[in-house]
Order: structure tokens, then sequence, then C-alpha cells
């Protein structure tokens, strides 16, 4: 196929998208989408760029994969908010060798997680690609309570993490692993892959956490915990101090650590990509917010630690409460240009 | 640099634009944009990639230009709709080399559009580029009447179109031409390289055509008249008559084409990039709407043609009345993987 008429195919295959749904007067098809905002909501709204042999290798990403996680990595957003997601723009652009069949696994694991949470499809674009894949998606929702920034921890405030960690990096080191460790258990296995290439953002929890009061500043875990807890001490202005040992470590992330001698706990606080919240609230909201997280969604919350002024800076302990020099280490891959 | 210190660069870069603006409650560096649309007005949304050596070549593209279309393209779209721009997320990834001096090139081009049409710059996301350079631009706006389509064109309504066509054809091919031929006005190359690489979103005209009454349908010039028409009638379930000798075509493309022995009407009827306005409206309507955007905004509408039924398709005729084959030609220039 020329490569126009593989774009005019993927615009056919996007189209083919159930594309309608609550607040969309036009969706795909004409020069913008036509939305209804729900009457005084805020909107909310983040994009973000997926790129082959940056983000993903397609060696271990099929397609339905890098669909799902380019909506998902956006998802996770609207959650770091409290927000509800609404309405989804994808902009794809694939080499000239692409099949139309890679194109529609795409969509469609793009489409199975918006069909869990309810957005719908309102518009895009398709190009050529001179190189790899590439994706942006844009996502917008709107707020139901007062959006959860990432600016205003206080001192005082408990830290605290939804889920465990480690899961995603510890995913990563598996997939470009050569070979599977002998050893290691399938479970934990799948476990980590899925939590790396199909993860699960934490969009009910962030409702019921913007709605639940207590919460003082919230960001999603994106790039690892010490680069993200980073963003919110600088811009709300403070420290923090987290007990290394309070950290919540996915068990197969320590499975695969164990396997390939890697360390999990750095894979906890230097990887990215968990997707889990990362909150600061009120001391005396902490357990009522954890007990009343699990019971709405089954999400465990864990304390790591507490907000301190900004001149203490954000400092890691271990169990015996000595200082740890913990780097924020995620990068992802790059095949650089020559 | 690193590619990671480059995004980071990127990012501070990104940072440093104005970012504020009327419904703006929080614009880049949290989790999403927060963003408080006008009550009652339905959001417009639209997304557009630019991918170097699919879209632009860097050889004759500055960062600047990249920048500026980008968000051209866009404004037309919103344009289009007869909508009023408001917010943009601007996604770039650059390859490795690229310098910080080159990235603030971009948003500067970037940002004087957006300045122009009261555009504020809200969120985005940077990343590395294994290849070359590509661009994602989402841009919200609201609607200020009834947002008009492309699918409610009706037999015996006038097709009309805005300004000159061609001129961003005959651009491009000057800009790929290995010398510019002598004998060439100055002033006829300079209209159409900049109406190719800086093109002029038609948005005043847009927000006043659809506020003005009698206008049926509308899409913006982005592929090309043959193809942009022939969206229309498939939407709209109609054909059309157009007199290729009523087509303004722009005295730039005229000139490029004698200089380069080109056809100026194929570039007006198959080129793509202009970024005009094509419309259906009332017969009775055509003479008010021509005088009145003429008044208000220094914009010609020339009638081309006339809708007329799905069964007798989409015809060009000559001064003759004679029928001519127009294909619709326009296909970015593309350098495929091998």
């Amino acid at each position: 196929m020329t490569p126009r008429a593989t774009e005019r195919r993927l615009i056919e295959t996007i189209r083919r998208a159930p594309a309608g749904g609550p607040g969309v007067r036009v969706g795909i098809g004409d020069d913008c989408a036509v939305l209804e905002p729900d009457a005084g909501r805020l909107l909310l709204a983040t994009t973000d760029l997926m790129i082959e042999d940056v983000h993903f290798r397609r060696r271990w990403a099929a397609p339905g994969d890098v669909g799902w996680k380019s909506l998902a990595v956006n998802l996770s957003d609207i959650a770091a908010m409290g927000g509800r997601p609404r309405w989804a723009l994808i902009a794809l652009a694939c080499p000239a060798g692409v099949g139309l069949e890679d194109a529609e696994e795409f969509y469609s694991g793009l489409l199975a997680l918006a069909s869990e949470h309810g957005v719908a499809v309102v518009g895009g674009d398709t190009a050529a690609s001179p190189a790899g894949w590439l994706v942006n998606v844009t996502l917008l929702g709107e707020a139901v309570a007062a959006p959860l920034l990432r600016s205003t921890a206080r001192a005082g405030d408990v830290v605290a993490v939804t889920g465990a960690l480690g899961r995603s990096a510890a995913g990563l080191a598996l997939l470009e692993s050569p070979a599977v460790p002998a050893g290691l258990a399938p479970a934990a296995g799948d476990d980590v892959r899925a939590a790396h290439l199909r993860p699960r953002p934490r969009v009910r929890e962030g409702l019921w956490l913007g709605s639940a009061g207590g919460v003082t500043a919230m960001i999603d875990l994106s790039d690892g915990l010490a680069t993200d807890l980073g963003h919110v001490a600088e811009e709300s202005g403070v420290g923090a101090r987290i007990a290394l040992d309070r950290v919540p470590v996915g068990e197969g992330a320590r499975a695969v650590a164990a396997a390939l001698g890697r360390d999990a706990l750095a894979w906890a606080t230097g990887g990215g990509e968990d997707y889990e919240l990362l909150l600061t609230c009120e001391p005396g909201a902490f357990r009522r917010l954890a007990d009343g997280l699990a019971a709405a969604t089954g999400t465990r919350l864990t304390a790591i630690g507490e907000v301190v002024v900004a001149a203490e800076g954000v400092r890691y302990t271990d169990a015996s409460g000595r200082e740890v020099a913990v780097t924020p280490g995620f990068e992802h891959f790059v095949t650089g240009r020559a």
C-alpha cells in the first residue's frame, strides 16, 4: 500500500470504533469533535506521547498493548486530579509496512480500556511514519470535586501510596532480559509483565480520594517515587521523610528481582510507570482514607512517610533510621540517532 | 546531553511560555490542565500530527515555522466549525542532537500565532525521538453559535471558498525545487513560501461566517479542494458541480507555476494545505455573506459552483462547460522505511 492508502485504511479503522457516548454531539469525522461538558464542571486535559524504541519495543509490546498503555498513561493523569475521564483524541503514525490488522489490534487494546472507564474516542489523526510507531493520546475529563494538585502538600501531612510499587520496572527488566530466569514462578512473571504492558490506572481510586476529603495533594507515579515525590516537594515548597521499609514493593517484583539478581526496592523507588497514586493527607485522615479506599475499591493505601519543611529536603531512611541515598533513576531506554 | 537532560530542558522551555489566560485554573505543571469552559458553550476539540520528512523537511522549515504550522493546522479546524480557539496542548519529540535554541524557536513560532488568536498553552509532553522531529498539537475551543459541519450541505446550495488557492502547493514546489527559477519575482516566491510555512488560518472568517446565518456546511481546505469537497459531498449525501474557471488561484501560485512549468490550477484543486475555508450556503445568502465577510475581515469569498443531488456526483467543468477530470492529488511527500 502507498502511505496514503495506509492512512486511509487507518482512518477507516478509527471510524469504525464506537465513537458516540454521553456528551458527544459530533464524534470522529468532522473537523473537530463537538462535546457538551456538564454544566459548571471544570474541564481536565492531558496529553502523552508513546514512541517506539523510546517508550516501548515492538519486540515485546503487541499493538494492543501499545493502544492500551497509550490511553492508560493519560487515564492515570486524570486519576491523579481525582477527575472523571470522558473523551479521547488519538493520533497514530505507523511505518509503511504496518498492516491493517496491527492498526485494528492497536484500537482494540485502546478501546478495551476506554470502555472500562466510559471514555469515548471522539477524534484523532493518522499519518505515515518514516521511522517507528508513534502515538499521542489527549484525554479530556471533568472534575467532580476540587481537583487535587501537586502543589498543595503541607508540612505535617502523611505521605501515602496506593497499591504496590516496582512491578512495572520489574516487568520491563524481564521483557528486556534475553531469557526468562529459571525458577521464576510463572505467575510472578505474568504479574510484572502485565503491570508494564497493560497498567491499570487508578481512576476509581482517584475519584474516591478526590471526594473523600482530607487529601491535600496527589500525583500519579509515572516517573518513579523519587522523581514524582520530588515534583510534589518542589511544587508545594516542602520536604519529605520516607521510611523505605514501609514502601510497598510488589511480590512479583521481589520474585523477579531475586531471579535476576536485581534490587526490588530500587525499582520501587527509582523505577517508573507504576501508575499508582502518591498522595499527602492530613494525619488525622489517613486511617479513614485507607479503610474507606479499601472498602470502596479493594485497593490498599500505605503510609510511607511524612511531609516536612522545605529546609529538611526529601530524605529516605532505612529500617534502622539511617539515611539512605535514593536516586531518581527512571530513564526510558532510548535509541539515539547516530 | 543525555536524552533525559534534553527532555528536562524542553520541559523548562515549555514552562517558561505564558500559560495563564482566561479560563485557565491550572496550566502547565500538574498532571492535567484545569480549565473553566464558559457556561453553556459546546466544546470543540481537534488534534494533528506533524512529522519530519512526512509533513515538513528541516532543510527548509525552521523550528519556528514548525511550531507556527503545528498550531495553524489545528486553528484551521476550529475555524471550519465557526468556533473560537482557546487552549492548546503541545507534545514535542526531538532527536538527541537538537539544541535548546531550536526548541525555543519552535515555541516562539507557536506562541506568536497562539497570542494572535488568544490561545493559551496549558499542557504538553516532551520525549526523545529516535528519528526526526514530531509534534502533536491538540486544540480546544468553544462554539459561539451552532457548529458548522461537513454533513449538512443541501442540493441547490452555492459552493464557495475564502481567499485564493494553490499558494501552499506552489510554496512546497518552490521549497523542494533545487533552485529558485530565474525570473521569478521575489514577492511571488515570498508569498507562496509563507503560505506553505506559516499559513494564516481563517479563524476570524470562520467566527464571522458561523454567526452570519445562511452557511449550511463548512470544512477547511487541508487536503485540497477535490478531496475536501469530496468529504462534504460524501458526508452530506450530495454531489457538486464546480466551474474551474471560477476557482480563485493565487497570483503567486500562477507566477511560480509559470516559472517552474507547472499547472497552477492543478495546485488549486489538488494541492493541499491552503487552510482556506470551503463552505456551502443558501443561494440567496451568498451576496450578503461575501459582502459582509469582506467588510468584516477583508477576505474575499468566491462562489465556485453549486451543490447537486448525490446521483450527479462531484463534477468539474471548464470555461466552455466541458467536464474535466480532477484528481484529488495531494500526497505529503513520504520517506518510507526500507
